[in-house]
């Protein structure tokens, strides 16, 4: 038969309701008794059952990450989202999906089911359309905006963004600045290529074609990329990467044939991730870790369960050693 | 009322089989055939029941990983998981506790439910005891060895590792040889440590003490570990880094005090991540990818899923520019 709080009660010589309060992580407990209800909890191998929570409360205080992959970028977003959710007293849960739109939608049924008191969405594999009728069963944050008004999202316009890293390039001396991107599905691309065009027009230069430089994920690519810089006359003498690992990759790669940065090329990243600060590579910072903070405080704020606004996310151009002194 | 595969098959104009197929993406399904039910399932906002698909099989095709927190060292290792959980039509689902121990229960208490058919320990929360009560639930596969015999694990023995560094070290003309460690109470520390000992011993060296050098996780204990080494004289000609991480903070920290990497210090780190590659560090390789598709492999062995043994992980080390030539 299954073990109750009572018997855990029983078992520790507290009350229930003290018993609650250890499971509940909510209210004062002293630290003699915690550990006595621990024990019992343990020596009983007791499971607090979600879904008697769910029944008492109407909520499991679980969040739900959803997204198609996972890869250095979302660690530090990912981290501050769980952290932020720790100490509001909710579990976090990870849905990378691999792009099987079925079992994105398993995860969406969750919420339906409120075994997910709400829904972090990241990249998504099935179209918006089937994923907005879930809006009625719970809150969704996405970290891209999407077409239905209202959704909640932790976005922010990387047009900003690379126009603050073509500005740089500039005032240090650089004329032909490439740009590399990523998926040209993303809205993120389209914004980065539309201040390209901008930014070049604007100081009446030639722009470089997008088309070659979309979908720059690998080390393979990333050499293509630098065979084509080594077959120009002249050559850039910039590249802004859409994240720091292509950055990295540029950088590496680009030495090992001669180059020296940033006296012969220039390179900026994108995300300020570790690999940009151990190797001293400027970057365009838009607080990810802000970004995984402010989702996890929209979904408590649909919920009712905080008030405070999110914060709001700015650019910020971090100097390091691959850029030149302006 | 709730969609069932009949109104799928009704609404596409084919066989309740043919939805099942599609929906379990098991047997052939023409792409056209295959396009009209995803079309229908969109339309009709269909949810395939995981409880009616456990009721019918008695499992839940779902995989859960367990660790009390991820970082950059984790992503090969859950990605290659995931991708091979994928192949084998399963999912998986990510449960990150941040060191609560309650949370990793809730998390066992789903292989209880059957809603997973297995779970990955990475790092864990609770004690072993309390979690070896849940091997009677289902397939369990531990990251480290544990003290039930039988228990399954992707473990490997990092005193093998850390005498090829410490070896190749010495081949280098190394002769102060440091090691940073992670956390104490890991084997994988214990297991360094005593490779260390062991080695400094056969080569009649001094070895510097291990309590200093412990829990070296940081951009600021990198900091300290600096500061001791520039104390020292001699200074040590060599240190090993328990992760890539860690030897990527020490190559840039050494590097802003104005030491030359290799020729007054050689750094070799572990893992093999992407900092080790685009930093050209030495590092120690033991197939982290495979560790991950190992896991996965053994739970599906463990449920008759998969005849074929794991791949045996085997040290390599990967030479790169942190370090001499021999």
């Amino acid at each position: 038969m299954a073990t109750t709080i009572q018997d855990i009660a029983k078992h520790a010589g507290v009350s229930s309701a003290t018993v609650s309060r250890v499971i509940n992580t909510s209210g004062y407990v002293g630290s003699e008794t915690r550990r006595k209800v621990e024990n019992a909890i343990r020596e009983l191998n007791y499971a607090p059952n979600k879904h008697a929570q769910l029944l008492r409360t109407g909520e499991t205080k679980n969040f739900g990450i959803v997204s198609t992959q996972f890869n250095e970028t979302a660690v530090p977003r990912i981290n501050s989202f769980i952290a932020a959710a720790h100490s509001a007293g909710y579990t976090t849960t990870l849905f990378i999906t691999n792009g099987d739109q079925r079992r994105e939608r398993e995860a969406f049924d969750l919420l339906r089911a409120k075994e997910l008191d709400g829904i972090f969405l990241i990249y998504r594999a099935n179209d918006w359309e089937v994923l907005e009728k879930y809006l009625e069963d719970g809150p969704i944050v996405t970290l891209h905006n999407v077409d239905t008004p209202g959704i909640p999202s932790v976005f922010i316009d990387h047009y900003e963004g690379n126009q603050l890293a073509l500005s740089y390039a500039w005032d240090t001396g650089c004329r032909r600045i490439l740009n590399v991107y990523g998926t040209p599905t993303g809205l993120n691309t389209t914004r980065r290529i539309e201040a390209y065009l901008d930014f070049c027009a604007s100081k009446d230069v030639e722009s470089y074609p997008s088309d070659p430089f979309l979908r720059i994920f690998s080390a393979d690519d990333v050499e293509h990329v630098v065979d084509w810089i080594e077959g120009q006359s002249p050559r850039p003498d910039a590249v802004i990467a859409h994240s720091d690992n292509i950055a990295a990759l540029l950088v590496s790669r680009l030495q090992k044939r001669g180059f020296n940065i940033p006296e012969d090329l220039s390179i900026i990243g994108f995300d300020n991730l570790f690999v940009s600060e151990v190797m001293d590579m400027t970057t365009v910072d838009y607080g990810i870790e802000e970004q995984g903070r402010n989702a996890c405080r929209s979904l408590l704020k649909q919920l009712g369960k905080a008030s405070e606004g999110l914060t709001p996310l700015t650019f910020r151009l971090i100097k390091r050693g691959t850029t030149k002194d302006s």
